[in-house]
């Protein structure tokens, strides 16, 4: 087992990065620092993500029933252990789970080394975390190859995008910044088949749609949707719906057609 | 308009349906009236919804912008306004959207009047108000008859639900109660191919489904998945994801299949 440390008080600047999280983790940290909250995330984190651990800080009842996780970190991790009232100070709320870490983003990737994927998930001005951390979700059990975000969506490795991705955001490669044109424009670049998810009557139905070579899927803000220019840039592809009910969910638009393309690569 | 009655006291008996909602409708109401919330709702609720309304609750600052909305109320209905301060101590707690009503779920629908659909969704111990609602929202989408939950599900008439289900738990036709080998048992009778949704291998990829006759989609907890036996009982059927990712959320699952269904139906 790795160093264990037990902190008794809540200014003790071990636990610095744990500091009021909620508030520190909205803004954004300048120190590319980010939180991991949860066992499941915690155990994706220590076996199968790509960002360096900085520590894992628990409550303190929580190390035996972690042990086995805990022992797959590398060794240089420390683990911070306190009893639940100093965590929630230092954190600034309750942390009912009592498992946090801390973790390094590292290198962004650049958007380059995603062209080479055969499904990609792109999105377009997603600024709602559940939506994020779904759509992460949805590309993992699909087996997309990676994510592309404009600099309008919000951040997967925001905690509860984590979470709500079931750890997928610690693992799936994505790319964060510029704009739906400009992604537009390099996937083109790179031979992409850009499907634009739109419920205008005009676009092509999903089940009409060939899968063959690289496909992008492009997913708009739930409520006004992806706009006309990006949707006349690419081929717009609705899923059919019934009448007068012509909208789901975001990630769900995304699952319906990237369960699609997966089982045509699987068939092909 | 209809009658519009000032409140300038929380303990106005007017609106002591609205007293402490949160806690009152998570242990539910025995009189069987419900609260919904939120503009959209409380259109879908006067222009579309299966249910009688009691009364509507505003801040006084949402009269003017509610208009609209309000005009399609039925006659009797009575508008309370009340400045927000007061409408929050009758709640409980914040309503930052200054928008509530009061309705009457009356005599719940029976399971075989369910059974003449052609496609049906069936929940079993789905007792997370938001999967329930995002159940009742794709159901919408991919034009489903009618849903069926089982006991342990919750109710899709809580205040959350209905917002997350985009308003179709006003008017989607459900039935509540009984076992998920209760409804398979009704289901066989009634002719219906069962498609029982799960990860297990030996499924039937939902791919290789033929679409006829009725069908009825079934859905078990997040996590456990359904029973053994219910998946026996049924056709047991798995959407095909990526090795080593076997899970979407259960609504999402649900969308997935339906929007096949849907499709199938429409170019049959």
């Amino acid at each position: 087992m790795n160093e264990v440390i037990h902190i008794d008080d809540s200014a003790d600047p071990r636990v610095a990065p744990y500091v009021s999280i909620r508030e520190r983790d909205l803004t954004g940290r300048p120190d590319g620092r980010f939180i991991v909250e949860g066992k499941v995330t915690l155990s994706i984190l220590a076996e199968r993500s790509r960002f360096t651990i900085d520590s894992v800080f628990i409550g303190e009842t929580r190390l035996e029933p972690l042990a086995d996780i805990l022992a797959g970190l590398p060794g240089d991790v420390p683990i911070y252990v306190a009893p639940q009232t100093i965590m929630d100070a230092v954190a600034g709320f309750p942390i009912h789970r009592g498992v946090l870490a801390c973790a390094r983003k590292g290198e962004p990737i650049g958007l380059e080394n995603l062209l080479s994927g055969e499904t990609l998930l792109v999105l377009n001005d997603i600024s709602n975390h559940d939506n994020v951390g779904a759509a992460f979700r949805n590309a993992a059990a699909f087996g997309v190859d990676g994510i592309i975000l404009d600099e309008r969506s919000c951040d997967p490795l925001y905690r509860k995008a984590i979470r709500v991705s079931a750890g997928s955001a610690l693992w799936l490669p994505f790319h964060h910044g510029e704009t739906g044109a400009d992604h537009i424009a390099a996937l083109k670049d790179a031979g992409y088949d850009i499907w634009a998810m739109t419920p205008g009557a005009s676009a092509t139905p999903i089940g009409d749609m060939p899968v063959s070579g690289k496909v992008a899927v492009l997913l708009g803000a739930e409520g006004p949707g992806l706009p006309d220019g990006l949707i006349g840039a690419a081929h717009p592809v609705r899923i059919p719906m019934a009448p007068g009910f012509d909208s789901i969910n975001v990630a769900t638009a995304g699952a319906v057609a990237l369960s699609r393309i997966f089982e045509a690569r699987q068939t092909a």
